[in-house]
Parts: structure tokens; sequence; C-alpha cells
């Protein structure tokens, strides 16, 4: 049977380091299914610090928060059918179990999908040069600039350091994004939102 | 030309004192819209007060938060094809205003509808206890309590008085609840929506 077809909606959580490639894979997963008329909408993580949570820096109560407030707004679209799609590092394990067992409450699905990557190649990749300038402002002990908010170099590197991730114990589904491709992880995650 | 059912969403924000109707009017919309297949979702100051809004008080700059955040979540509703119903007191006129210009950003329609009704038959009404609450927190100086959080009355009172609420200059609607029944109200406001 079909889950993501369903009438139900439901809550696709991406989470992993800044550059393990979750908005690239988020988007894919929507292209699918919008393809195929299933109602879905992307909460993108640095989208929102620029929407929702432009109130927010990046200690980690308030990137509990972020996480939180994307949650709720998930929560939102599920309970209208839709299947969420959140692309957030959501670096606490606290905050991502906060918000499953407030889809449980609710009786609708929650899926954490961890997309695994090294360190060493997230910072090679560095999409957004979070990395670099980290590394510059560590350096330097200087303050880091992202998007229009001048930041502690202790506090973005907060969840760019692999130590402050956690990872999860027990995600629905772990994706190895070091090693395979964008359609190849896609086909997985297809498959398993068909057979969960 | 049905405006109301085009493809694009927009928001319809309800503005107006408490016990002024707005949740009333808010779910007759939503019944109207829902049986004629218009996809709208209505968006509630208590209710978010419960979600997304559970970190803020009532201060007037925490109401001002509540109500921004109501505005993006608008915004990403509308953004789906949807017509979000928002229903807030929301007093700051600044803050609606906020909300306005995001939609402009965005070429999204926002109506803003201000629900009159005077104070004393709010208080009348009183249909959560809030005034009477808050009248018996005032002479006492004593903090009253609204859900699971403990307010000092001053700041409950910033958004039951009169000359706390901001009301609105020119808004798109206005529409006497004090005089006009649910039915009526609704009849206005769909025909607005259809002309809009």
């Amino acid at each position: 049977m079909d889950t993501i077809l369903k009438k139900e909606g439901s809550t696709v959580w991406i989470t992993g380091l800044s550059g393990s490639g979750k908005t690239t894979l988020g988007l894919a997963l929507k292209t699918y299914l919008t393809s195929r008329g299933v109602p879905c909408y992307v909460l993108d993580g640095d989208q929102l610090r620029g929407s929702l949570s432009q109130d927010l820096g990046y200690s980690s109560m308030e990137s509990e928060e972020n996480a939180r407030r994307a949650g709720e707004v998930a929560l939102m679209f599920a309970k209208t059918g839709f299947l969420a799609i959140c692309c957030l590092i959501s670096p606490s394990k606290r905050a991502r179990n906060a918000i499953r067992a407030r889809h449980a409450h609710l009786r609708l699905a929650f899926h954490e999908i961890h997309l695994k990557c090294s360190l060493s190649i997230c910072r090679a990749r560095d999409p957004k040069g979070w990395y670099s300038k980290y590394e510059v402002a560590r350096l330097a002990h200087q303050q880091i600039r992202v998007g229009s908010v001048n930041l502690k170099y202790e506090d973005i590197g907060s969840f760019l350091e692999e130590n402050s991730y956690d990872i999860p114990d027990e995600p629905d589904l772990s994706l190895d994004t070091e090693t395979q491709g964008v359609s190849e992880c896609l086909n997985t995650l297809v498959n398993y939102l068909k057979l969960s």
C-alpha cells in the first residue's frame, strides 16, 4: 500500500551535518511527489532562518527552538494531509524526540531520516562556505557573519562540529550520502515511505 | 470573478478585541470554503499559544512576535495555494502592517478584516472568562492564570483593554459583530472576497 499516497499527512524529517545533502534530497523528494500529485511542503532550515525564526541566533538552545517551530509547522501541514519535508541540521536529539512525541500525540507519522556523511567530506563540500568562514573566525577569535547576523565563532561552531551533533540512535532510515548519489538515496527513501 | 477560487493563495487576517467573534467567523468561513473545495487553513490565536508560540508571554512585544509568526505561517500556506484564515487579536498596527508588507513583497493578497464590537459587549460575552479573571486580578493586584502560564495582570490587560488595541485605520473590510450575526457577517465577507 502506498503510504505516501494516503490521505493522512505525515512528516519526513531529514537530519544531518551541514553539507550532508538535506536540502538536495528534500527538493528531489518534493519533485518526485509533486509529479505524482502528492501534496507536500518543504521546510528548509536556511529559509526558516530568514522568516519564522529570524529572531533566533545559533546557540544550542536557539537551534532547539528553531527545530521546535519547524516541527510545529510541519504538524500543521501534516494535519492538513500534506507530507511535510523538513530539512534541518537539528543537532539536538532531545529536540528531534520532542517533535516525534508531538506527532505521536496527534497520531501522525514522523519519519526520521539520517543523512550519514563524514565531517571531512561535508567540510570539503562546504556548499554555503560556512566551514571555511568558521575556521577563519575560530583562528582569529573573531565574529562570523551569517546572512545579516554577526555571530560568535563558538556559536556557529556549535552546529558545524561533529561532536555537537547528536547522531540519531535509531533513525527510521539512514542514508549514506558520502558514497551514494541523490537518485540512489531518493529511491531508497521513496521505497521506505511506500513500505512504512 | 471568484478570487477565492483562484489558484493563488491569500491570507484573510481577522482582527478585533477578545470576544469580538474572530474564531467564530473564521471557522464559519472555513466551513463555507471547504464545502466548495477551496483549500484553507485556520490559524487561531489560542491554538498558536499552545503550540508554535508556547514560549511567548502576553506582553506587547511578545504579542507582536506571536502575530509575526502567525503571519509567516500564513505566508507558507498562501504560497501553497491555500487561503490562510488568521484569527488573532493582533492589537499592534505595526505588526499587522509588517505582515501586510511581507505579503506584498511576495505578491500574495492580504485582507485585513476588522471585527467592530465595543469593549462593553466583548466583556459581557467574555467567552473565555478572561475579562472577569482580569478584573479580579486587577483589583487584587494579583497574577492571572491563562492556560498553564501565570501572568501579571498588567500584561494580560495589555490586550484586553480598548486603548491598547490599535483600531485599524483602513481595514479592507469592517464588520460590525455587535449588531450583526455570524451568517450576515460571513455573507458580507464572502462577497468581499469574491469581488476583491
